[in-house]
């Protein structure tokens, strides 16, 4: 079983993980690791993952076949493990607890596609419906917390599958960088009396200098404070502190922002290396009302290195309102196969 | 002139350099850039950087000429900049401050190599005292609040240049992180009555599980809660919470203790990539004498991916005391270009 081990001086926690377990010599060659040629995502596959958890699929057909449109399955090297209790435990003045919790992978497409900016907003919608459905399944677990749900496209941005996929890893704890988050829209609320993103929307919505695409329900900007160039974040504009309850007809508006932001910055820069989080308020313990879901999506094109990893800041060379004129003025230009041209659409 | 904009939820404050400045369209062949053949580190080369602001050099020698052995310049393309006041800003909901500091570059060989652990014992001392002698220099400068010396190596790890060179980069506040570990040291200490620095320090060397090499001065080893494969941290053993008062003999013994890790280290894989960075207390402020100053060394073995950026925690598939273990028994074996071995050291 993985081992949660708490950081002593401040409140971060690493999961020591047994199942992904390397030893020393296993790096050696990392450089020069190649990645499979056989999708075990694929349809047709379905056997080479562990059992799936949920799939929508055609009425009649069986689990672990074909006939599915999306698929829930267990991450095959965990992070984390359903089985046990999170028990606190002390070691002088280390801490640990057990790694509990769970490890999923939502499967984006039947078809070895590397993006979800390449599916049908219709299959970006169902996507979505697999975040909520998990999302709400898992929190009647009260040992867990948190419900993270994250995208990685994309080697440089640690994708060790090339097939769309996003991922959940549900936690016994709230990870550090949410807590600093509800500490953030608490202590604003109490200042201000309102929320901090909510106020963001509307001085975004006023300037309109950062703003990518706007839709009924959802604003796409790139935030004031960018950590990378074209660091984008989805906002509802709605205030709602938690994604599990997300409306249908919310979900279908997610759905087409979300792939028009995609497919704008993968226009912009084909093959872009991305992360994409889903920040929300925690699970099974007291309700953060005043906190806001959003999707923050951070690509890969600046390194992380010393002066970021020491000082928890950031040097990002490109302004947001540079990026957002950039990405307003990029066109949905997907050229087909056989270079004839699929769509084009243009947000100016 | 760089600006600094803060997070409007979080403390947590981002660049926006516009000496660094890239247009969108610069991202579009990243993943091809090379590397420049021609090193403005080297010896011979000092016209290409802008003019020294200190050298060890031999006397009667002239600034910005051969003559050097470890050479501190501006950097050319500085993250932030010395002139003007660091105001606070309010834009609406969002802050801003000017982008002043200092960004310079310790050149740390007059020859082209890549590392640090290839450099004499004697080189590396040498390194340290140019560290401090900054250190010291710049906090006479009110407006500075925080001095970050950091060190990337290999482009995975950020380094833009290959000749050995570490970094420095003041900041006009005081970084996130470093606030972070302060409030925990501080809370540790009103709890405990001790330092949590000198009570790991106490529980490692009673444990030797994750210990890779101790002098009589320092201590290093992989810490309990290791956020990277190999992550050392060296630490002074006797309580000193600002690294510019670091003593002579200190400093000596921290060059054997730093470069023996990093030569076990680069010995146990080749090439690997890594950020340190020097963690110390604040200047110009408070005095911080709860603090422990610390090196932190982080191999990029891993890639920092979307459950990291969201959460703020890791997953780290190699136990520090299988690490430790793996390191102790690493003899520091550097065979020459000829094929005979230079030297052979075991510490185990």
């Amino acid at each position: 079983m993985s081992e949660l081990r708490k950081d002593p001086i401040i409140d971060r926690w690493v999961i020591i993980s047994t199942e992904r377990g390397k030893r020393p010599n296993d790096y050696k060659d990392i450089m020069e690791e190649k990645r499979t040629q056989d999708c075990p995502l694929c349809e047709g596959k379905e056997k080479s993952t562990p059992p799936e958890i949920i799939a929508y699929r055609e009425p009649g057909s069986r689990n672990d076949t074909p006939g599915w449109w999306v698929r829930v399955v267990p991450n095959k090297f965990p992070a984390l493990g359903i089985e046990g209790e999170p028990l606190l435990q002390q070691h002088g003045i280390y801490q640990t607890m057990n790694g509990v919790g769970a490890h999923e992978l939502i499967v984006e497409s039947t078809k070895h596609e590397p993006g979800l900016d390449t599916q049908t907003e219709k299959q970006v919608e169902e996507v979505i419906w697999a975040w909520r459905d998990r999302s709400l399944d898992l929190r009647k677990d009260s040992r867990l917390k948190y419900i993270q749900i994250f995208k990685n496209t994309g080697p440089v941005a640690g994708a060790s599958l090339e097939h769309t996929h996003s991922q959940l890893i549900a936690t016994p704890l709230v990870p550090v960088d949410v807590i600093q988050e509800l500490e953030g829209t608490r202590e604003y609320s109490s200042r201000q009396g309102s929320c901090v993103f909510c106020d963001m929307i509307g001085q975004e919505i006023a300037e309109r200098e950062r703003i990518i695409y706007e839709s009924s329900h959802f604003l796409s900007f790139n935030p004031f404070a960018s950590r990378f160039p074209f660091e984008t974040w989805i906002l509802p504009k709605g205030h709602q502190h938690d994604f599990g309850q997300v409306e249908e007809e919310k979900v279908r508006d997610l759905a087409k922002v979300l792939r028009t932001t995609l497919r704008k910055i993968s226009v912009m820069i084909k093959n872009i290396p991305y992360n994409m989080v889903l920040h929300t308020s925690p699970v099974n313990m007291r309700e953060e009302r005043h906190y806001h879901w959003h999707l923050e999506i951070m690509p890969r094109l600046t390194i992380m290195a010393g002066f970021e990893l020491g000082t928890g800041y950031f040097i990002n060379p490109t302004s947001p309102e540079v990026a957002a004129q950039a990405l307003r003025e990029t066109e949905e230009f997907y050229p087909l196969q056989d270079g004839s041209i699929k769509e084009v659409y243009r947000y100016v």
